[in-house]
């Protein structure tokens, strides 16, 4: 936790200078930038009010409606007494292969799951495409309202070709634990990732906006044999995500 | 490019009933998820206008409403003859450590670049933590809006420590290979991934709207010595990319 001087968190182009926006929303743009370049990292204080609203030459008010908006769509926190904060974010791996429930396990977090479908069918183009099957072979669905400490925190949708789990409609938790067992644990993926906005039910399930961005991952998952096993895609609020990778040069 | 039915295209959850939102808008957001999912995947055909409007059921003056508002993002392209195309993604990959030129080179694409800003300066707190600067030494930024093949595809903010390079303000064209040239290209990175929405500013640079979501990516690169040397932020278009990287279980 840092405490920051105000003139270090907002540069020049950040004054407050457009017309036609409302002044709060520009305050609100301002803290997010600030925020998205980390000049203002997790769990960090906000300068108070009384120095935000000289340095960026509004009224306390405008600062206060600023803020309230911010807390409301968990960017921001506050709590009694302590002043405000900079909403923690998770930092999840991005290139290890690791299932929901493991990661957030592995930082100590408690993971639920509220069901939202789980049923067995026929493929959909994008699903025989990714998991190579023939029109005939049926696949379970597993769609997930994932929660981390009580709060959603992921949407997940993951297809498996039915005759890999004995007993699909019994699964809860971890779904590689469940392949694990069948010695069927995805050892490699092909990652697609994506920013994207969602629509007005998906938006409502994770409980944010219809104007947020969201991080949008595709996984197809293949076994030690080199068969497609999981095609799972995920959601996730780009508020409460940074997704973080070591990468090697291989010019 | 493939050509579809109209009923693989939408799931029963994309009926078109929900109160109090516009049915155009609807209409938008089922192409938009049929694209985010892939079941209308780069430069495929969308169906005609009257079958969509009959599956969907609504009038052919609300679907043409909806595909001119997805022509003008550019997510669908229009073709003289030829119907409706979804407008071609950049797939850029995640796990290789390369330019933005070098991406684009690789692909045959032409890249030009405007620049926003060359300045010499002290570094702020995040490129000083970022490059483990003490605060006398001082940075050079390199703030460029990137096309490709004439179409503003990237925002690009890259900090580099000014006594890597020998004469800052003469750059052009590829930083890698400007640093390369001095024995200090980036043999390996840490990235941070976030999706985000841009202000008023930027988005206005990058041709989109405020409420479109982008892809925001930070390199920290570091030379075979060990030492970083740049430091990198970049805002990609969410419509316009899709960020690929294939993972290996490190169970």
């Amino acid at each position: 936790m840092t405490i920051h001087r105000v003139n270090d968190l907002f540069g020049p182009s950040d004054a407050l200078k457009k017309k036609g926006i409302p002044l709060y929303i520009q305050v609100k743009n301002a803290i997010q930038t600030a925020i998205a370049e980390e000049r203002l990292g997790n769990g960090d204080v906000l300068p108070p009010e009384r120095d935000l609203a000289k340095y960026l030459d509004v009224s306390r008010v405008t600062i206060r409606k600023a803020i309230d908006e911010l807390v409301k769509e968990d960017v921001l926190t506050q709590r009694q007494g302590a002043g405000t904060f900079v909403s923690e974010r998770v930092e999840q791996p991005l290139n290890h292969l690791r299932s929901f429930t493991e990661v957030m396990r592995d930082r100590g977090k408690e993971t639920t799951a509220k069901w939202l479908d789980r049923s067995l069918g026929v493929p959909h183009d994008d699903e025989r495409h990714a998991l190579q099957l023939s029109p005939e072979e049926e696949v379970v669905r597993f769609y997930r309202l994932r929660y981390v400490d009580g709060k959603p925190m992921a949407l997940e949708l993951a297809t498996v070709p039915s005759h890999y789990l004995d007993n699909p409609f019994a699964i809860e938790g971890s779904l590689y634990e469940i392949l694990e067992a069948q010695g069927r644990r995805p050892v490699r993926a092909f990652q697609r990732i994506r920013a994207i906005t969602l629509d007005d039910n998906r938006a409502q399930l994770l409980d944010i906006s219809e104007q947020a961005a969201v991080l949008y991952i595709e996984r197809t998952g293949v076994d030690k044999e080199g068969t497609p096993v999981e095609f799972t895609r995920s959601w996730f609020p780009g508020d409460s995500y940074d997704f973080v990778a070591e990468i090697h040069d291989t010019h």
